[in-house]
């Protein structure tokens, strides 16, 4: 099924602009083979390992920092076409050989990175930024990836390939990424997911969008093995996170974030670590950018797990030499909510590479960081509020300087987890206890009755503050 | 209360970086007397109209159209401080005397204008576009004014002036986006609202950015009542749409738009019209471009109102000769369900300027043409589906040609509207005939199954298109 090619026939092979730079398949664990990124195929035919999509960093080399620095600024002033995208704006390092004309963007990237200047001084941080990738199309990050992946598709079938439909089983953001943009491309789109595990709000987007949506009587891993049996047919293109393509858009992030900041690095990066495809991904922009000079040092990096579902945790304190994968327990962060994360091995790479730690957080510490930051003007994900959990305890603990300069990474916008909010608000989560919880205040609609309530409450503010 | 200043006078008072360039507020029925921007006034105190905020053309033209176009280009690539803004880029144009210490910002503006290509052929345009300003920080345009008005605030609070809190009536965006821009800045919001007639989703984002959050038993028009009592005291700043500073902000939609078009303007921009404050903002943006020479033509505008709130619409059946506010029924578009709005006068003058049209939708109307929108990738909250109902209408009709380049403004995210696109694909809204539904299908899980489920499905979905 998948044919082993030379890079350059990969890149001959599908005939589009691409200069002489080019990328491909390649095995994570070193196996020889290249394969197109335009093969169908989703794993090392030799070991059944993971495969990364690799670049050709001599042919990056032709522009040198200075110039691909200037490149990327250049466009972030782009009004129309791929490159007013976050991601297709760095376009050669993404993904050089598609054709223009087979992007399919909504507007990807470019997100706020945010200055948390109350919340830096709550914390005793040097300077606290929070990278806002929820405030995108579908309302989180993996709309960085699947623009990457469905441009692909589009690309291959525009060369003749026939693909049916891409599918993904998935209970929540990757199924609203993977059905708005393959709306966008009239590709059709098919999500499996657990019957009667996924609410009404979360199911809401892959229906809008016009994706076939199967639920099925099992489990999510359920939904996996038939998603995969499905996927050996040619025809049905795999989108979930197995498929290295995803990667490719959501490093971005790292250049992005690098590129806001005048191309300098913080000191350390905090990111929610669930799936760990988003933590490989950072390490790989952020690695790709010292090989070719656009930085001359890298952060460290902090992965943020919570206690109930925290393989990566356990393994770190390891060192890595052991590693099991556990059963997940219900989490408020139902995101991260992942007992054998796909991109394991890859993320160990990268926490090597950036001298990295890992803290979890209970479901308490996430909950109450996340309204903390709320008071200071955000609107949190759950799972930022465990990166913003396990921030403040590296901060305690004293692994982060008060002098340090920090970015947040938050995953998804906070308008997605309005029952989140809600059962803070109320009172209501289990096993929390909300130290920052507002709640309405019924009054009768008399002037007097409310002014007094008024001058009450400001009095306790001043007094609080 | 208000001091009567001349513009310079009400420039040095603030004594702050400003050049020769100022704003000041003014009566919008052409009463004399101008007010300083940090004055705690209303209304007109002649008249009791509406006050707009004027700018000192003048000294605009100090700078030609080309070094205007060339500064806000050259901004967009700003990576932090108030210039990164959408609206601070345009800071000589939306409030030259401020203080950059003093601004407020969350990243709002710079939002996508996404080609609908799939949806231009649907409908038969030469071009169209979605201006997406529901991707922000707290999910809807409202945050473009509010970072002005909090960020006056912040002004008249460091110059010495006592403001103990901003406050005001609503139900949804402006009580989100109010919130937010006084907990980045520190300073305490009060929200008013009907009690039981807001839900729990509504009610979230003010509760987690710790507003206090006043639920009368009234019903909106009763809040609205209180609050203007509240804020007679000048130590309550009043924050709703009557108040002139937030239409500074919205305005930059229109340079933002027109830039992101390569300072080309469209043949026309359709927009959800209720209180009629962002309609009033688009035109002044675009006059003062034409004014100061960065566009030589106006666009026509097209205000898309409901049915069941339609004041707006009735009176341009009269030429605008006759007006009566209307009692607004309930309306999906929830967010444009005012019988009475606001910026009345405002609107007609701006429809006059850009030889305007309104057109009216059902509900009907309004939620397929949402859900005919999703099937192409997107996610519009019902005010957005009113706007392209009314764009189809005015295709249909001819007065919107088959080459006509259009704009639609999206007002709000459609994560806002869960319940909007739950009960449409399940058939509940009354009066609403769902022609693009789509329903989850439920199978056990066995591949043999599902394989036959997608095939069947792919089959129609290849007899559809």
């Amino acid at each position: 099924m998948a044919r082993m090619v030379r890079a350059s026939q990969a890149d001959s092979d599908a005939g589009h602009e691409s200069g002489t730079r080019n990328s491909w398949l390649q095995c994570t664990r070193g196996c020889g083979g290249r394969y197109s990124i335009y093969d169908v195929v989703y794993g090392c035919p030799q070991c059944g390992g993971l495969l990364d999509v690799q670049h050709d960093f001599e042919a990056l080399k032709d522009r040198n920092a200075d110039g691909w620095r200037s490149l990327f600024d250049e466009r972030t002033r782009s009004v129309e076409g791929p490159y007013a995208s976050g991601v297709w704006s760095k376009k050669e390092w993404v993904c050089p050989q598609l054709g223009s004309e087979n992007v399919i963007t909504l507007g990807e990237g470019n997100t706020p990175l945010l200055r948390a200047s109350r919340l830096e001084r709550e914390l005793g941080l040097g300077r606290l930024w929070i990278k806002l990738c929820g405030n995108s199309h579908t309302g989180s990050f993996k709309d960085l990836g699947m623009t990457v992946l469905v441009s692909v598709v589009r690309q291959m079938i525009a060369d003749g390939r026939e693909i049916r439909a891409v599918a993904c089983a998935s209970t929540g953001d990757t199924s609203a990424a993977l059905s708005a943009y393959c709306a966008a491309a009239g590709i059709p789109a098919i999500v499996l997911l657990p019957r009667g595990k996924v609410s009404t709000a979360q199911l809401a987007q892959p229906i809008a969008n016009g994706a076939l949506v199967l639920a099925l009587d099992t489990d999510f891993d359920g939904c996996m093995r038939i998603v995969e049996e499905l996927t050996s047919d040619p025809t049905l293109y795999l989108a979930n996170s197995k498929n290295p393509l995803r990667i490719e858009g959501q490093k971005t992030v790292a250049i992005e974030m690098v590129q806001q900041l005048g191309w300098k690095v913080p000191d350390w990066i905090v990111v929610p670590s669930g799936n760990l495809g988003n933590v490989s991904a950072l390490g790989k922009g952020l690695v790709m950018m010292k090989e070719l000079g656009l930085i001359d040092q890298l952060p460290r990096l902090a992965c943020a797990q919570v206690e109930r579902a925290n393989p990566l945790y356990l393994s770190y304190l390891t060192d890595f030499e052991e590693y099991d994968p556990v059963q997940a327990q219900p989490t408020l962060a139902s995101a991260i909510q992942i007992g054998n994360p796909v991109s394991y091995e890859r993320a160990v790479r990268t926490l090597r590479q950036l001298d990295g730690v890992v803290e979890q957080a209970s479901e308490d510490e996430l909950a109450n960081a996340a309204a903390q930051a709320d008071r200071t003007g955000f609107y949190c994900c759950p799972q930022t509020g465990a990166a913003l959990a396990v921030l403040s305890k590296l901060r305690q603990q004293g692994q982060i300087g008060p002098s340090d300069k920090v970015v947040v990474i938050s995953t998804a916008h906070g308008l997605k987890f309005t029952r989140f909010k809600v059962g803070y608000h109320g009172g209501e989560l289990e096993d929390v206890v909300a130290l920052h919880a507002n709640r309405p205040v019924e009054l009768p609609p008399r002037y007097e009755v409310v002014l007094e309530a008024i001058d009450e409450w400001l009095r306790g503010h001043i007094a609080s503050t």
